[in-house]
C-alpha cells in the first residue's frame, strides 16, 4: 500500500484522489467532533462549506453546528466542540456541520473513490477500515487556515503508524508521511502538551477552550469511522 | 528569536524575508556542494536561476557547474556532486552554479535581510552565525521539485536544535519547525539511511551516485558558513 500524506488543505488536488481512499484530518476540532457525534448516536454529519450551505441543508429536525473564527455561527445550536455533541443533544439528529477547514478539506476530497473522516480518537479505526478498503491512501491533513497544523500531521503519523501495524503487505509512504511518522514517534508519549503547545491550540486555550483540546487528544478511545456516502458521514 | 520553516519554495513568498536571515536548504544536493566548494577554495559561488543565466554570467577563469535532471549540463566543467568541487578543481576560482531547485530556493529568499546556505555539513556553523546576525529566522527547504524533501526537513530540525543549543535566548519555533525538530530527533541515529532511502537519495542512486548521498550526510564536518554578498556566495 502506498500513502501519501498532504500538509494542508491548500497542497491538495484532485489528482491525488484518483482511486484512492482519502483519510482527512481536522484533528481541533471538525474531524473529532464528527467522531464524537456519530459515536454518541447522531444519524450522520453533513460537512456543508459555508454557512450559506448549511442553512440551505438543513431540514426540521436536524441540528446546525459549526464554527467561524473557532466561536459559534449566530443562530447555530452547537458549535465545534466535541462535547458539545453529547447523546443528549445528537442522538437520533442528522447534524450539518460548517467549519473554517475541516469541512473544506472533505469537499476537496471529493474525487477520491472513498471518503473518512480521521481524528486522534479513532486513528486506529481509521487504519483499520482504510485496509478493508484495498486502495491507496492519501491523508489530507486540513491545517489551519493556509498553514500546516502540528496536530494533524501528530495524527497522520500516528495513522501511518497503526497502518504498518495492521498490514500484512509493506506500508510505503512518502517523504512527507515519513516525517510525519517521526513526529508521531518522537511526541507519542506527549500528545495532549503537543496540542496545547500548538498553533490552533494556543489559540483554543486563549478563548476559553481547554476542555477541547484534552477530549480530541485521547488517542483511539473510539472505535468508530466516520464514511462519507452520498453527501453524508455515516458511522463504520 | 523566532524560527519558521517553509516546506518548498513554492509556499514561500517574499513577505516571509521582511527583515529576516533566510537559512536556503537544498541538501541534495545544491547547499552541499556550496559548502564543499567554499571550503575548497573557491573564491566564490553564484547561483545562477536558468542555464542561459549562467552562460551570461560566466567571464574567463570562472568554472561553469550545476545540473539538470540530476546531470552535468551539456558544455559545463562541473556538475552537481560535491567531490567535483574539490581544491584542484575550485581552489582560487569563481563559481557560476545553476541547479533545479536549490539557486531557485535562493533567489526566491532575497528580500531577507540575510541569506546563508545550510546543509547537514554546515547546520552547526549556520546557526551559530544566524545566532551573530540577530534577526528571526526563516528556513526555506527547497524540495525536490514541488515536493517537500525529508533531506532538507531533517536539516531543518538539525539547525533548530544547533540554534536551541546555542541561543542564550528562547528560540520558538513554529508548527513546521516543530515537526521537522522532531524529525531530526527521531533519525538523527539514521542520517546516512534517511537520505539513501529518500526520494532524491532513490532517484540519486538509480543514476550512479551513491557517493553524493554519503557526501551530503556528514553532520556538521565543515565550519563555514556561505553567506550571499551581492549576488555571491562567499565564506563566513
Amino acid at each position: 500500500m502506498q500513502v501519501q500524506v498532504i500538509s494542508t488543505v491548500n497542497e491538495a488536488c484532485s489528482a491525488n484522489f484518483h482511486h484512492k481512499t482519502a483519510i482527512v484530518i481536522d484533528v481541533l476540532r471538525a474531524t473529532s467532533t464528527i467522531v464524537a457525534a456519530l459515536s454518541n448516536g447522531a444519524t450522520s454529519v453533513i460537512p456543508a462549506e459555508t454557512v450559506m450551505d448549511a442553512r440551505a441543508l438543513h431540514r426540521a429536525g436536524d441540528t446546525l453546528g459549526g464554527e467561524r473564527f473557532c466561536r459559534k455561527i449566530a443562530g447555530f445550536e452547537l458549535g465545534n466542540s466535541p462535547y458539545e455533541y453529547s447523546e443528549e443533544n445528537v442522538g437520533g439528529r442528522r447534524i450539518i456541520l460548517t467549519t473554517t477547514n475541516g469541512t473544506r478539506a472533505i469537499h476537496k476530497s471529493m474525487r477520491a473513490d472513498h471518503i473518512i473522516a480521521g481524528a486522534l480518537l479513532n486513528a486506529e479505526a481509521c487504519a483499520r477500515y482504510a485496509l478493508e478498503l484495498r486502495r491507496d491512501v492519501v491523508i489530507l491533513c486540513a491545517g489551519s487556515h493556509d498553514d500546516f497544523a502540528i496536530e494533524d500531521g501528530l495524527c497522520a503519523g500516528l495513522i501511518l503508524d497503526c497502518l504498518r501495524k495492521l498490514s500484512a503487505a509493506p506500508v510505503e509512504a512518502d517523504d512527507f508521511g515519513k516525517a510525519m511518522n517521526s513526529l508521531y514517534r518522537d511526541r507519542q508519549s506527549s500528545i495532549l502538551d503537543t496540542l496545547t503547545s500548538s498553533q490552533s491550540g494556543k489559540r483554543l486555550l486563549k478563548l476559553g477552550y481547554k476542555e477541547d483540546i484534552e477530549a480530541c487528544s485521547r488517542v483511539n478511545s473510539i472505535a468508530l469511522t466516520p464514511y462519507l456516502n452520498g453527501d453524508q458521514l455515516i458511522a463504520r
